[in-house]
């Protein structure tokens, strides 16, 4: 990945654009009204907090490659690509930056960096694909001096155990290139989040990736078999074995870590045969409910498809305004509504990969359970189309950024018995906050990952930005919604982790006792506190015994 | 459970036997030698150390029911299942027993105990099926003045989800119990263990078990969706969300941490369908080779049995030898043999539960694959008998035990690159210490639990023992074999769990940065050292940073 042509200011490649038409535009401001075009800083006007002056012991532990301190190389790390990042980015002001960038080549230049930053109060920040969208990657110093960003792109092996199935993958990879060398043996991760372009192993492991085919391949976590992480205070790895019960499973610490404890260097994760074949399909439902309840008929009879979603309403609705291929499902959508004799109407897409002969079989199950459940069929088209976009949502956001519009997601999970209040709870928070002052807005939600017991739910909402109060806006929206999440008993985070953003709400998701557990953990394995501070859990006073 | 019709000394119900054949205990004289029978002394001959008193607070928040301290009780939790108890308690030498045993109603109550036990230095052992075979329920006192065994029986509660397919279910239900309450309302955990009649919902959640049919159902670690458990410092619930990326996983934390870390009362589970049928049959394989190698297949494919274990050739032969069906199987060996005009051959048992349509579906794809593998189908009666008897295993050690042998298993498992290096090394560690001074023994392996990266191996190990030096005699045996498992790489626990014989290698295992993570957690969680002393890991000198 030559970082050259990745944009500064927003997702992935320099020049890589996703035009609006003028059709999805006014579509768009009949929607939610105008909005007022946001112009961006060029790189060189953007302003952050002068670099400080990093020990000697980083530089010589550098070498020949020397770490990075050029301005540009500055801003590429100083921010995620979250919202606020991105409001950040593209107005020139960035609150934090990374004092310098090194690059390691290996564990054992980054035992040598941890060691150097420990003793000299250096505060570290692990850095991979920079996709987190919930401050994951925000440098921040804590009470050390200086921030060093560790940039893992050098770590990049690639050993592959065909008998075991199972892949020893560098942090530093970015999924395509990992998956490249994968298919170069006919092989696949099967893991392909929105970030895949640019996100990389180490991220995924950090943050309990899920991709968009997670039903079929397992979420990230699932497929890691082992792991190794560097610590300051020692390199923990775990055993390659398919199951252990030795004790508390310790993979499952490092995996959702964040970079608070260390850095993950590799992890070994379970490959499958390259699919001989993919069938992408679409369907309308009657309605939210109806679908939600198909997909759990699918889980729990243990007949999913590879990939399932399930827009609601506003969601189709608005997918088919702004995308490309609105003509086709629409006419669709509009013989169902005819045939319906109703508004509304739900988007699911499922799809299918694998060996010809068993995709088929498994197709033919699924595809019953769902006439069964009213699905009406809309053919491949749709599924092709979704595959086609399925990297697009970012650079979608990027495009609507432009033209003056606040755009961000969230996602949150539950048993399918909370589910309904879970959904509508959301939805109806995230409303309320972007009408404020009478505003129009977009709300829209899909069910992205399904679960015999339960599922997720991935929000997307839109509105015109507020010009200069951006981020108050963001966050009044932002804090409505993790309070209808808590309320409902919802986890705060499905597959985003939780970085800055959602740090407040860990004591609702893991209780005071869980606190203690992490914190007790953070302070072993990171005694001077320099691992990417000011994430996941706050630093705070111990509980004593009762 | 009235615990008045349980074995003392030894397995499950009093009074129920599993009779050798004369045929089958010549078999066994003929393949290790005699024994010498060994005599169990009555219960109220049992010796074991004084009661000492405990604090009044205790016996304050037991109430009514009281603190139980009666000698048949003591004796009753003084041991879990494992070869040296048994040999302790037949002998009628227990080197440690609780000084009493508290039935706490419900979580508030072990909350009052804990806090009781902290302050005034009585460490907590809790119990619910009391079926280690590891250690993991010896009442050792560590560093505190008297042991409080904490039976769960009274934690009984059963709450269905039904929309979820989740139930909610007190840690002291056993495995029966939990089951038929499911059944009533059409649905099953699917968790059955060797233990299943006796073990408990606590107990599987505290040590990673896993069931004979985990293949298809999931191991427990993998049905629990949340849980609670009281820790010294508070209560650490999970939230009931089908998945979460909020950080490290707390669930895995509290899973498998063997009751150091605080006492589990409940967990939330996934449930399914109680299976419409039921097909289970067996076959034979040239050898362990091919038949791993067709498991691989059958795992990588995705097409795995719901049950599917793999004998090798000693394994075959000792089980023909010993069970009742030996004359069918048998048979169907000899015509085997002679067809393939040469010596050896490994059982096949596979099973498949569910749906009929939906069985029978899965059964044609996975025989095919066992049948391009070589397997020789024999038909529903060895898959009969295997189900008959799959419980019977430790019913079968006691009566071994009467008759003077030594009878012990240990599990580990491996990704399959490694595999074959793991089983010869374990097998001929084996047989090399149980024929130290030149004595015949039955190495016995199979594979329990199939993954796509790699299998578990289940040893067992009958050998004369030697009167008076039996426990001598098992450590040399048990020592070699987990130097051949850390030799090979393999984990040192499959599904038995650590508790005092295996903390010897969880350095081995987990490394010592593992181990500081883990004593992090415990010194936090557990400030005052009481839950479970001397299991999992040793106390001992922090790292410090690097």
């Amino acid at each position: 990945m030559n970082e050259a042509v990745t944009k500064w200011w927003g997702w992935g490649e320099e020049g890589r654009r996703l035009e609006l038409s003028d059709r999805a535009v006014s579509m768009l401001r009949e929607m939610v009204g105008p909005a007022e075009p946001s112009p961006r800083v060029e790189l060189d006007e953007v302003a952050m907090p002068e670099a400080r002056d990093l020990p000697d012991s980083l530089r010589a532990i550098a070498g020949e490659v020397g770490l990075l301190v050029a301005h540009d190389q500055r801003v590429r790390r100083a921010a995620g690509r979250g919202y606020v990042d991105l409001v950040n980015l593209r107005s020139g002001r960035l609150p934090q930056a990374p004092d310098a960038i090194a690059l390691p080549a290996d564990a054992a230049e980054i035992v040598a960096y941890l060691g150097a930053c420990g003793r000299d109060g250096v505060a570290v920040v692990p850095f991979g694909g920079g996709t987190s969208v919930v401050g994951g990657v925000t440098p921040i110093a804590g009470p050390h001096h200086a921030v060093l960003s560790l940039d893992l792109r050098r770590l990049r092996t690639v050993d592959v155990d065909r008998e075991s199935m199972t892949a020893t993958l560098g942090a530093g990879l970015r999924g395509p290139e990992a998956e490249a060398a994968l298919r170069a043996q006919g092989l696949t991760l099967g893991h392909f989040p929105q970030s895949y372009e640019q996100a990389t192993i180490g991220g995924y492991a950090a943050t309990r990736s899920a991709g968009q085919a997670s039903s079929g391949y397992g979420r990230f976590d699932e497929l890691v078999t082992s792991l190794q992480m560097i610590t300051p205070v020692g390199e923990l790895s775990t055993l390659a074995t398919p199951h252990t019960a030795a004790g508390p499973a310790l993979r499952d610490l490092a995996l959702g870590s964040e970079g608070t404890l260390g850095v993950i260097t590799q992890v070994t994760a379970r490959v499958r045969p390259a699919p001989q074949a993919r069938h992408y399909e679409g369907f309308f439902v009657a309605d939210f409910q109806a679908g939600v309840a198909a997909f759990r008929e699918l889980a729990q009879a243990g007949t999913l498809p590879d990939v399932l979603r399930l827009s609601d309403e506003e969601e189709t609705r608005t997918s088919m305004a702004l995308s490309g291929t609105g003509g086709t499902t629409r006419a669709a959508l509009d013989v169902y509504l005819r045939i319906r004799r109703r508004a509304g109407g739900c988007l699911v897409i499922a799809g299918w990969e694998g060996e010809r002969e068993s995709l088929e079989r498994r197709r033919a199950v699924s595809t019953s359970t769902l006439r069964s459940a009213g699905a009406i069929a809309l053919g491949q088209r749709p599924g092709r189309a979704w595959l086609h976009a399925r990297y697009e949502g970012p650079y979608l956001r990027d495009e609507l950024m432009d033209r003056g519009y606040l755009v961000e997601t969230l996602e949150t999970s539950h048993e399918y018995s909370r589910l309904t209040e879970l959904y509508a709870g959301v939805r109806d928070a995230l409303r309320k906050s972007l009408s404020s002052g009478g505003a129009s807005s977009i709300v829209n939600c899909h069910v992205s990952h399904v679960y015999p017991d339960g599922a997720s739910l991935y929000f997307t909402f839109i509105a015109p930005a507020r010009p200069g109060r951006e981020i108050e806006q963001w966050r009044s929206a932002k804090t409505a919604a993790c309070a209808a999440i808590v309320a409902a008993g919802g986890t705060i985070t499905h597959h985003h982790g939780v970085g800055v953003d959602h740090m407040p709400y860990m004591r609702d998701e893991v209780g005071e006792t869980g606190i203690e557990a992490l914190r007790a953990l953070k302070e072993r394995l990171d005694p001077a506190g320099i691992m990417n501070p000011g994430k996941l859990i706050s630093s705070g006073a111990r509980l004593s015994a009762a």
